[in-house]
């Protein structure tokens, strides 16, 4: 009868999973675990501990513990899935989408093992097809499995819109449908700065070159950092998703969904936008699509489909 | 006459001082311009707009770029240097000095010629020895120039006793004089949980070693790391700091002060309990010490002494 | 050359007042001078002592002071008016109009006096008026003497979509022009869920029954208080306000702004769409509207002049 | 399964009632239910809805209901009880003691046939007796009834501190024991500033003062406010509480304790040190006290029982 904290996993300790596990913290939306490989279990239990001695001056309460061992995610309310390894050099995309999807079945496999009620929310990418192998693998409800894509999306955009009408991030809202990053499908008519549609603010061009670079805004962080990938933005957008689903917010968010028929999608995992809950996903949103938009629709699930091809 | 956002500047782009930059632009503190030496100027950037890409969805309205070019810097209010190397297996203790002393000095000359009016803020070890370098170099008040360290070790100790009692992190403080680290003299008997002093609580010998573990804080996530540093609680420690500064809170805040008598030293950087605000380090608090706390303090001035003879 | 904390004055200890006082200090937007006739000196006084007492648990600084000698105000950055009366049964709206416009004028002139740089910010009603007459009084450019109602307007909007969606507030936008309540013009096509028009989302009959209730919605307080109107909602619209001015957020926000042709306007001010920042109210942004949406502008920017009329 | 958002039940509309609804919904602990007798139900109601009015732009999600029905309190995590009256000119202490202690049996009665697994929080004076009341309609275990009284006198001691020193109010802390106000036991020495016993920084005149200022905190605010008493620091100080319960952050506060032995006591609700969590009051700490401490403490006790025996 006692009230208890929540509680939230997040698996794969690098950058990404572990700046997620801050912002969590930072918010006080529960206690953390930090998963990740044995191999790794040092470096995931010194950042879960660097993160804890930053908690007295950060002024949160939440015990954040690192490990390697599953049993430590017992009864978790929320499981964040970043695991994953990033495209090499030499790599071919199909041998990316079988290494992912190889470690999102062992990984699912062992939260529904030790969270057979959780919500799983998956950033792995390609998105849109490992949110589905995780989807396949728990053989949980599709309102407890989500991916995120649309949230990183539409901030980049907004960040860029910010900065181009040098006004505040709060009052530039985006709109996308979709896969993520290149895929992506903005719909500009619904995004707006201070309820403004953006068309009215910005000359055509811009907004083009806007988009552009949103639909490119993984890659010029990768291009920036040499090394590596966005990990600030990626983990920010997460944890939104994750306080709308743990404070039952009931968030208008674009979310990586398993479509039954909406937007004429049947058996598919998509970007679109939905009600983000205690329920976790809670409703998808359906919106009148003009026959272009219809069309990169079309094409951006195509493209989903052929990710999932390899997968068989 | 207008009002305008702080502006504040972090030396140095790696782990800490990126960490910093986020967690000062999360609440608000001002702009942030984030330096590093040209080589790195992609990552520098990329990290920048990797957080500012955060802002929508973190809630927070701040510009964030990243620079090798120090103009940039212009008008800082405060500048915050995270800048320096670590020390790496086969290099002396003395090399480690002079390589960092170098930083600090090119650093500091540049710092002062675009903000002349600004407070520094030096993380870089040996801190105390650096901070004196910083005092040196940019012929500032001392009011202008202060090191972190205590703030840093209390915080680790907090989260340690806060684990042992199992209570809040929010009801636990701790003291400490003296260097940083090893040669830290915390003052247990100033520390207490929820105004209790920890002597009442914690058992003689538990709370020794949680003394202990808090004096190779530091080293225990190197350890953990494998190949690093803590970077968490460093940030957070900083921008404490920085916000006690920032909104003029007057804060009682452990520091690395310059002392002019105070405690019996003179002419040296120590951490001491002080009151920082919009003055900066506005007040060294003075404390009468037992015999043993004096000695130890002693001691602990000696070690410093020692690294800047290094100097010359 | 220190950092200083902002100074923010707040005129009329009522409830309104002293919530604004509350919610300003709680954001640690400045220290606070509340300040009020001589008569209620005491309990002015008592408020902003029981506010104070309130910084330790609520974790805030600010030094909030209640007086009735504008002396204090001093150097304010920003002055925030609430003081007049409500209308009484039996005062006629002229006798209204006229007592709050000699409080507005008695009110400016102190604060002018001793803050000849600070932004003025209006509440008090019939606030397109008052703010015309603190502007005419103060002096001061047209940037730095702002009325708020479209905040208000569009927060009580929001909340009603919000509940009638069972939706976030944080998702939903609303867009209003024109006079305060009553004499609200509604843009319901700049009027969003989760970035979608509400038109989409909600019948027709549903929407407008909305509109109704917000152009009515302060009367809605005052007939379920009995006695007395809302603070609450007023109270956090003034703070956004001060918030997007104080950390120069250039946010887009209606305001109540002074217009020199914008929408066909002259020396008249009349809630639009703003830019608000460190320069105050730096922009007035222009929309086209409909003939519909210009008729009714039209007819509240007259319904505006009837009542400047009464002060010749 | 689905995650649901806390629910908390405030009784008594008035302006402590009130304001403590507010500060819960702006930190979202949960939905609120705002309390009161069917004769102020439309106040109730109006005070409600403004706060909600007020949550688009504050930036929080909470639902808040006015109403005089206690079904719509159904399966509350936590209820507050503010209500009751205050003395007024010509009422007996014993008047005083009777009315209250009828309202607070009605209102536990009602509040424990719809949540009878809530933890029940009590501000009605005299807290001790009344709280004791509460306990004794309600059945439940001790840890579940807990009075709110030392959080609001310390935070006054904290605030005169933070102001005698000119520092800030996060690092001053205060210790009290024993009755509300004029009873309280203010153990100086466990009361500190940046971890300094205040007695070596404030002469022990002022420090006196000070503490006489506290012990009349609640008197000094009617006698300026004139008509009424404090609200701000006592709601903020019950938020304080319910927080530490909601998030179960093991919190050491002081509050109103059953103690079966402790310090000497037996059935009897009085000030204690405690742990507050997600169990209520989680345990009693219990300290060494010197003579003249206990024989302060004896004389509060007594205090406390004189008003019980009103109640037979």
């Amino acid at each position: 009868m006692a009230i208890r904290r929540r509680k939230i996993s997040v698996i794969g300790a690098g950058f990404t999973g572990s700046t997620t596990a801050l912002m969590l913290a930072q918010k006080e939306l529960g206690d953390i675990v930090l998963v990740d490989i044995p191999k790794v279990e040092g470096p995931t239990k010194g950042k879960a501990l660097d993160m804890f001695e930053a908690s007295p001056v950060q002024g949160f309460d939440a015990n954040i513990v690192g490990t390697s061992n599953y049993e430590d995610t017992k009864d978790s309310d929320l499981v964040i899935i970043t695991a994953g390894v990033a495209r090499k050099p030499g790599m071919s995309r199909d041998d990316l989408v079988n290494i992912n999807a190889g470690v999102i079945r062992s990984v699912t496999e062992q939260v529904v093992k030790y969270s057979p009620d959780c919500i799983i929310l998956v950033l792995t990418n390609p998105v849109d097809a490992m949110t589905y192998e995780a989807y396949r693998t728990s053989g949980f409800p599709k309102n407890r499995v989500i991916g995120q894509s649309g949230v990183l999306d539409t901030a980049r955009f907004r960040s860029f819109v910010a900065e181009e009408l040098n006004i505040s991030v709060e009052d530039v809202t985006g709109f996308v449908l979709g896969g993520h990053g290149d895929d992506m499908v903005p719909l500009v008519r619904y995004s707006y700065a201070g309820g403004i549609p953006l068309e009215k603010l910005i000359p055509a061009d811009r907004l083009e070159a806007i988009v552009n670079r949103t639909r490119k805004g993984g890659g010029e962080i990768v291009n920036l950092l040499g090394n590596g990938s966005a990990y600030y933005a990626p983990a920010a957008s997460l944890v939104q998703m994750a306080e709308a689903i743990l404070k039952d917010k009931k968030r208008i968010l674009p979310a990586v969904a398993y479509l039954e028929g909406e937007y004429g999608y049947r058996d598919l995992y998509l970007g679109v936008p939905t009600i983000l809950g205690g329920n976790g996903l809670e409703k998808v949103i359906e919106l009148e699509l003009t026959e272009d938009e219809k069309k990169a629709l079309d094409k951006s699930a195509e493209s989903v489909r052929n990710v999932m091809k390899v997968l068989q």
